[in-house]
């Protein structure tokens, strides 16, 4: 925990009265991103999970194809960074400047004039009971202990038809999405038959991200955009929202549900 | 509120029983914003105050310096485009490709290096009372219209020592700040003597934002990160958080804060 917290010193005002506390605040940390000895990217994240985020985040970019094509991982806590080398993974430099420079805060553009050459639609295969979107929500939620020092990260867990598999943390919405697509992609997790949960809103860069995995279904506790809508509907996600106090919207594919 | 909002169909599970239901979601846009005929950035965004979000995205960036330097403001909803002409507004390629490079899905780290040559410590004359910044969030709370309807949005107001001036909405946290700075840069607005409530957490970036604009104080119902609290005592900006219940943490230069 000590490398994802840090106390501070505060002055509260409560009811009229002030008094200085200590408080638990997240730590935030630049990340920088080699590939083959090239800088990518520098991404603020919260400093846990770094080799998933650097494998996850070339691996949402379409840097890397396979677990194979990667030689070596070295992150280096310290410096903040992580040294990938994947020989294979080599992208025109223009092509990579192009989707920067269209791309804002929200990676979504990069990913939306991407999505019908990178993505396939999901298998259709793949069955959950509501009851048990609920309970794998209520699980998620006892297991945020960042969130509950701080309040203030995001996370995302990826599960199977009874249990959390993976749960991870992040001051960054995308990056506990990416650090899930990374263990999975480093552990060679079948994703078809399984779904993620996350605690941020389900934008269009998350749907691409997720339906990039395979991932047949996403639920949130929050909203989803319309954006979001449009391309689980091309791409064959099922979008569960406002999944809270035994209540849950459907947005796409609701057959995925069981109730 | 047609070109913010969406009505879509979706199925809602409850206490198990399932029925379909018409629901409003927030749209998600790109906008892209061409500055001088060259394609700058894509962000996806709210498609309203499409001028400020523009304008206070090029100001944050530091491509604008003053009001003058505009020549021409030209938006497109169904383009989903701005055109922006402004002479002297030229940087050299290599800086803009660098930056956003080095620019992960928070555009943090661009800001982080630039911070000691763009950012001047702000003012210290500022002060208001704590009760005042409760009410304030009180009010920008009552005016979030968006996010009443769908849930999916982030909302930041600027206000004076009495009331709220401006208030914006916008599916994502920096761009309600990013029209608010451009709301701000094309009324001429002296921005020393007024405060910024924000929904969202207050990272990095967003802090800087705020200090480049000159505001010294700034105030969110959510959390702020270290790196955050870091930039504010380096460049003179009060940040209280987790305004809620009464409560109030202020976490650098609580002298400005009376009670």
């Amino acid at each position: 925990m000590d490398q994802q917290i840090k106390i501070v010193r505060a002055f509260q005002i409560k009811a009229g009265t002030g008094q200085h506390i200590e408080d638990s605040v997240t730590r935030e940390s630049p990340f920088t991103i080699f590939l083959n000895d090239k800088e990518l990217v520098t991404l603020l994240s919260t400093a846990e999970h770094l080799d998933e985020l650097a494998v996850g985040f070339l691996k949402s970019e379409g840097f890397l194809k396979a677990k194979e094509d990667i030689k070596n991982i070295s992150v280096d806590l310290n410096e903040g960074t992580a040294k990938i080398y994947a020989p294979k993974a080599v992208i025109a430099e223009q092509t990579f400047l192009k989707r920067y420079i269209t791309t804002g805060c929200g990676k979504g553009t990069s990913f939306y004039h991407l999505t019908d050459a990178v993505c396939q639609p999901v298998e259709q295969g793949f069955k959950i009971k509501s009851d048990m979107i609920f309970e794998l929500m209520l699980q998620a939620q006892r297991r945020s202990e960042l969130f509950k020092m701080t309040g203030g990260v995001h996370s995302s867990a990826l599960c199977n038809n009874e249990e959390i598999l993976y749960f991870r943390e992040d001051i960054g919405r995308h990056n506990t999405v990416d650090k899930l697509i990374g263990r999975c992609f480093l552990d060679g997790v079948d994703t078809a038959d399984k779904l993620l949960l996350t605690t941020g809103r389900i934008s269009s860069e998350i749907l691409i991200k997720v339906a990039k995995t395979g991932v047949p279904l996403i639920a949130s506790r929050s909203a989803p955009t319309d954006l979001a809508i449009k391309h689980a509907e091309e791409l064959g996600v099922t979008i569960v929202a406002f999944v809270r106090n035994q209540r849950m919207n459907i947005y796409t594919y609701p057959e995925r549900v069981i109730y």
